[in-house]
């Protein structure tokens, strides 16, 4: 994309080329869906398609046919093994979902975050929707700094996944004119990229491994929750994520001697 | 519709049984968008569906299969041979449409439209959509007292029907000032005594000293900030806490060994 286009009072504006976030479908189910999703995308400005795992390969002729105008989105998508490598260059990443989890990830809903993506937009922002059946796991959703929920009818709450990534970038147009509020003006420094982050969790875990400390080996899944979870939520700059990288190798140092000698 | 239904803490609320607006279908093509607009409404807590001359008659069973778990919306919907008819015990109607109409009807965006028609939602309200090739003519947007516009991409402004009306529905849902994170915060457990999180630091930081991390020690009180920060800011549980107690034991347990042997 990237192309002037005018709006409706005629204006020429750049709207495609500004950061936006990116919809990452994480192992869609249907082409048609993803096709669907395309459409909603554009309709409200949003082009950047990334697709972790789709379950009936890449690229999909059902997408295609279903996207229609939208098909500039298809042949543009990015496409990913996991959800890890698909956030890896983003730095504030929301994961859509309806269900209750046990996890420590702040909940949002849709009436502030607009402004909050708007005001994360230039560190990189992306959201994730689950496969159609059974919605994201929970192995997704701590990639999450937040988890975003819809104002759904608790009685039928499951979306279809095109019309829950429409929704999504209405939101995101909607936000374009509304000020940012001053809550979100912080003097922090920029979050690091979420693949530093990844590459903490995976330094830490593996001499956590090394350590014995994944006992019983049923719970590690969980104990990985209960520390990847606070360190996303941290928002942690760069110079911090080095600072826990180097308390890794400064407490790990001493084990490896020992059992060497 | 209008049973009660639970809300996810157990409420019991009667959100379908209020008056709500009418989504008013002009003129509709295809049954399966039909279908897929009832799903849209009902996950957004719409039930009213109003049907002006659907082009493949009525009923259709193609709206059927693509309604799901939205059937009854499609059972109740009510069936008009006009816009005229379809609008007549309303008092508030709205023209959802992109199209600039050389009409004397006020615009209205999507920000503020769901206060509005919740402050007249007693009278009556309508939202009417057009058919999917042609959309709404200018005789049947006269009947309307606004037109709604969405914040659509110039370039792509088309909506897929059933989208427009999921939209429709959000918009409904969110202005009904659900404040959805206060329904979700207690799904995070209590934030850690303050007393806990220090000893938390006295641990890491004892150990670190051990190690050698605080150098030069002329750093140390930067270094110690960069650690504190961001630990502080993830609002860690008891739990957590207790994780990453564990993890510092398991980090630092060899290296006494190697000291001592």
């Amino acid at each position: 994309m990237g192309k002037a286009v005018k709006d409706q009072l005629g204006r020429v504006i750049e709207r495609e080329t500004a950061p936006q976030p990116a919809v990452i479908l994480v192992r869609p189910q249907l082409g048609e869906n993803i096709g669907a999703a395309c459409r909603g995308m554009l309709n409200f400005g949003l082009t950047e398609l990334r697709l972790v795992a789709p379950r009936d390969g890449w690229p999909n002729p059902a997408a295609d046919a279903m996207a229609a105008g939208a098909v500039e989105l298809i042949e543009n998508a990015k496409l990913f093994e996991t959800v890890d490598e698909a956030v890896a260059d983003l730095s504030f990443v929301l994961a859509a979902t309806a269900r209750r989890r046990e996890l420590e990830i702040p909940v949002v809903g849709t009436e502030t975050i607009g402004a909050e993506m708007r005001a994360k937009i230039e560190q990189g922002v992306g959201v994730l929707f689950g496969p159609e059946k059974a919605g994201l796991t929970n192995a997704d959703v701590v990639f999450a700094d937040k988890i975003l929920t819809y104002p759904v009818n608790p009685a039928f709450q499951s979306l279809n996944l095109a019309q829950a990534v429409n929704v999504f970038a209405f939101i995101w147009a909607q936000s374009q004119g509304v000020t940012v509020p001053d809550i979100f003006d912080d003097v922090r420094s920029e979050v690091a990229p979420r693949e530093e982050l990844t590459r903490l969790f995976d330094h830490l875990e593996d001499e956590l491994d090394k350590a014995g400390f994944f006992f019983p080996a049923a719970k590690k899944h969980l104990m990985q929750q209960n520390i990847r979870a606070p360190l996303t939520r941290a928002q942690m700059s760069e110079q911090e994520v080095r600072t826990f990288r180097g308390i890794i190798k400064a407490l790990a140092k001493g084990r490896g001697k020992a059992r060497g000698g």
